[in-house]
């Protein structure tokens, strides 16, 4: 199928239901046929991320490549992968890989650039802010990088938990505060560099776009967009995005 | 992967993202590695199914044959398929297949049955009408099947195709007032016997779950009982479903 998109999903599922719905909500399709061709493995049995790099957990770089071949041996011509942590690993897994990968944090960070604001906040896991994911390419165009302070990070972490353990109202009273605070602490926009916090803060990004960059959403426009390449085909990514 | 579940989607993207975040909401997991593993196939060039039955367009049996077996070779150990009028070709599919397939139309007529209604209102394609799909099974077991009148069923249809082109609002004003009819008219409970009709009477679905069956949701509810007996784990399917 030419143009298939592989999503290397699950880590978490919520995170890539939100991912499917938003290639799908943000095409400007007038039948199902017109829609983006997507393969998506839903797979979640891969280790934690998170625990692999800040507590020496399992890796799951090699199962992350099993379901990446699976998806190339199913047609897949470039792959996306809805969770940001697992962008440590992103050439590791580019070097096992025989088609393009589309890098979230490359997406995110375009749009960062270009909403022109200069003191930039980031909601991440505790491994992204740790391996630097964000504040190297923040730091690198020269902006700044905001972060929560330690106890409001150990909330961030909660709220990203409990909606994997399907509590989004735990998570929503968990993670407001935290948004709050940035913008308190000068932030104009903030990175949404994690792909549990778009669906955790669904509510706030409705209301006020202009605040926040959701990196799924960036990385499905950028999936759009390398589709409409790939098959020739123009105007299919929707301008009502929000 | 033990009890990987396949899902024949694309027909259309809306109503599979919808099966997918069910499968996610509906089950009782603590954390990612609980979820149901998932592999998605929702690539939509299938041919439309109601042009086929109804104007004797193009058949989607070859491509859908085609795209089951991607998924048996992706290790899918189960196949779902969230489009109720593909099921005229359950059979065929059926025989193509080497894995179990669960049928939607049985899924949903057993929840229908087991609600204890007789007056079972019926809203679904001109084709799933056509074939019979849902009135045979609703009038086997001694119920009395309410469909709307010809022009309600055009209105029935131009929702589900409004929703196929992201024009949800459209798609909600045009079938509320069928369903209402279908109440008007003794119905007790309505099977929302089309995978697209569940996303536009979402809202009316949560406020009274009572009224419907949604084929969707009785789908994903067997999914994750047939995962649950495959894998040996139990109290997987949360309690709160609705």
């Amino acid at each position: 199928m030419k143009g298939l998109i592989g999503v290397l999903g699950g880590m978490g599922p919520a995170a890539t239901v939100d991912l499917f719905n938003k290639f799908v909500t943000y095409t400007a399709a007038r039948h199902d046929q017109e829609h983006i061709p997507l393969i998506i493995s839903s797979i979640p049995d891969i280790p934690d991320r998170t625990d692999a790099l800040m507590n020496n957990g399992q890796s799951p770089l090699p199962i992350m490549q099993r379901y990446l071949h699976t998806l190339e041996e199913a047609g897949a011509e470039c792959i996306v992968i809805p969770c940001n942590t697992a962008h440590y690993w992103f050439r590791e897994l580019k070097d096992a890989c025989h088609v393009d990968i589309l890098s979230i944090v490359e997406t995110t960070m375009k749009e960062a650039e270009a909403s022109g604001k200069t003191n930039v906040g980031l909601l991440a896991t505790n491994a992204t802010l740790h391996m630097g994911l964000y504040q190297k390419s923040i730091e690198e165009r020269g902006l700044t990088c905001i972060k929560p302070d330690p106890q409001s990070q150990d909330n961030v972490m909660k709220s990203i938990y409990a909606l994997k353990a399907g509590n989004i109202t735990q998570a929503k009273t968990l993670i407001r505060a935290q948004a709050e605070a940035l913008f308190s602490r000068g932030a104009e926009i903030i990175v949404l560099g994690c792909t549990e916090v778009p669906v955790i803060l669904a509510d706030a990004v409705r209301e006020t776009p202009d605040k926040y960059i959701d990196s799924t959403g960036s990385l499905v426009r950028a999936g759009i967009r390398w589709y409409e390449q790939r098959v020739g085909k123009h105007h299919l990514l929707a301008q009502k995005i929000n």
